[in-house]
């Protein structure tokens, strides 16, 4: 385990909201506008209380300095934030209307991107407000945004992934055959917790038929010898994310088992294999995908092959058909593929890759051959 | 405490679902669009595992079935919702586009209620598919969709306030001199638990200065003795909520605490007692403000009176200037008056108020004096 990297400090957040600024500019875009949320950490260091029907907003343009219209009531908060120093705050009072507090900090015939999680009815203000404003989604406008990791973060991915391995390496001792999968989603919560994460985002435990089930995540069915169990999981640590899965067996894997087990395991080898700048992020999915449809399962493999992660566990760039992005430097996401029998068992292998000059980097290093448990 | 209520149905969903169509005609919109959040939770019992870039979309209309509109790998979880009986799933799966797979359910040139928190992302999707449609917020166009609530749902809330009320008169018994609002925080939550939250929201402590600040969350202040200390805390019991708020002071208050806290209390008695079917609800906001203007402080009483509570702890309808929104019996929200002096404190009393055919009535019963504490 590493220690504890050194906070970001305002000048960071300046100059991530000065790249995203210019990013903006370069797209055609008139600013950026950013709701709570990951984007809004990531720039500013801020997180309110919670996402409410309280309007707050970043307001980014090339040649403006930074502003964040906030709640009154929670501008002391905002006062807090690591980023605040690098920004100005513009607050509006409960009864008053924030979109025409707003308003004066647009242009009002410009083109924005906004957040993708920014709520429909603070963009529907907008759109009332400026009826001559247009606007594009952040994963269509500027999707890599966040995409690029400096080493700051590479850091902290690299850390989270450590933990998630170490989580993985000692969810091998715990019994599974008997336990409820809740059990064991419990104790994967407890390790991503011991080994450092801050937040737990998903434990996923698909036992023999939920593991058909991609999304599944834990339930009361109880574990039985002979299962196969599908595990992924991941979280947050220092603010960025981990996500990993392998695929374990309670006892000897059955022929079948073993043969789909070691399809996923090859296709998800020949995947990491062809990360290198350049390609483009659909063909991370092609490869995984040509590989299981050679091998017969293709309509099993019901989901895209991977998504970004950095300071959310689910992100832009997406490693999935008709995304024709290039991979570049610095980039960080999961390959993961599986495939699916309904009814039956699912096999999902999965790690976080970086992008280097020389091709991918895996942040996670636990074995990807089926583990026998008890 | 209560035990555990009666779960609800299918029919009840669907009940629901027909009431909001209903609703929707009524209001002059061609239907419903309802994302991941507590509308979803409220009309189908179904909470995905997360709102995520991935579209989940309830579709309601007039003379039409409810459609859930689901990706392909999340379908398994949301068939096994409660109100999953009365609608039809639609999924998708990744790579396809699920603003061309939701445009047949749609009118091409109808106006359609969203969630206020359907994410960005979504309605623009929606927006680009189907130019001739357009949107307004569930809050401005359907305000009143889950603000009414029926005799199951007021169980709850009463029971959730029981639990509040509870934790109030333990939180009395702790020290609070000498540790810090964190600490403090930490045993509000705990005995949200205790006394059968599943989901704490907040648990703000607020001592000294830091009470000045509504929404100021809990520090690493050590509270000390003379403080005045602003405690307001809820989540969610048996899917519904209870927010409560009570100012207390470590030993004795001087005259101007005294006096603040007593203006406070008259006007938040004022207003729940003005609370009655027919009068609007900003008529609850200015009966607090009027009190606490005529005795000097109304400069200083910087938040709207008050916000509905049902299966959030947020939502409309919100006590304040400007909704002329009429009271109606079964009707439930706070009302929460304040006084705030930056740098010295703050003191706010809380309590949630459903409405009756004869007039207010409190789910929280603690006493609302200035309690001291050690």
């Amino acid at each position: 385990m590493t220690g504890t990297p050194e906070p970001f400090t305002a000048d960071d957040h300046r100059a991530r909201m000065q790249r995203a600024a210019r990013a903006a500019e370069e797209a055609g875009l008139a600013g950026v506008l950013v709701a709570p949320g990951p984007d809004l950490v990531w720039l500013t260091g801020y997180a309110p209380p919670a996402a409410t029907e309280r309007l707050t907003l970043l307001v980014l343009a090339a040649g403006q300095d930074p502003v964040l219209v906030v709640p009154t009531l929670e501008a002391p908060d905002a006062e807090k934030a690591v980023g605040a120093p690098a920004l100005r705050l513009r607050d509006w009072t409960d009864g008053k209307d924030p979109y025409s507090a707003t308003a004066p900090l647009l242009d009002a015939s410009g083109r924005y991107g906004v957040s993708d999680n920014a709520w429909a009815l603070h963009l529907l203000g907008l759109q009332k407000e400026l009826p001559g404003t247009s606007y594009v989604s952040l994963s269509e406008g500027l999707p890599m945004l966040r995409a690029v990791k400096d080493s700051a973060e590479l850091e902290r991915l690299a850390a989270a992934g450590a933990a998630a391995d170490a989580t993985y390496e000692e969810i091998l001792k715990v019994a599974f055959a008997g336990r409820r999968e809740s059990d064991v989603a419990g104790d994967l919560a407890d390790l991503l917790r011991h080994f450092g994460h801050e937040q737990v985002d998903f434990t996923v435990v698909g036992s023999g038929p939920n593991g058909a089930s991609p999304h599944h995540e834990a339930g009361s069915r109880v574990i039985e010898h002979g299962d196969t169990v599908v595990l992924d999981f991941g979280g947050l640590k220092h603010g960025y994310g981990s996500d990993t899965s392998r695929t374990v067996h309670v006892g000897e894997p059955d022929a079948e088992e073993q043969r789909v087990h070691d399809i996923v395991r090859a296709a998800q080898q020949a995947a990491c294999e062809a990360v290198r700048p350049g390609i483009a992020c659909q063909d991370v999915d092609r490869v995984a995908r040509a590989h299981i449809t050679e091998a017969g399962y293709g309509d099993r493999f019901i989901h895209r092959t991977g998504h970004g992660i950095g300071v959310t566990t689910h992100e832009p760039p997406y490693m999935i058909e008709g995304e024709e992005q290039p991979l570049v430097p610095g980039m960080c996401f999961s390959v993961e593929p599986g495939i699916y029998l309904p009814g039956r068992f699912g096999v999902r292998i999965e790690d976080i890759v970086t992008v280097t000059e020389d091709g991918g980097r895996r942040l996670n290093e636990t074995p990807r051959e089926m583990a026998v448990v008890n």
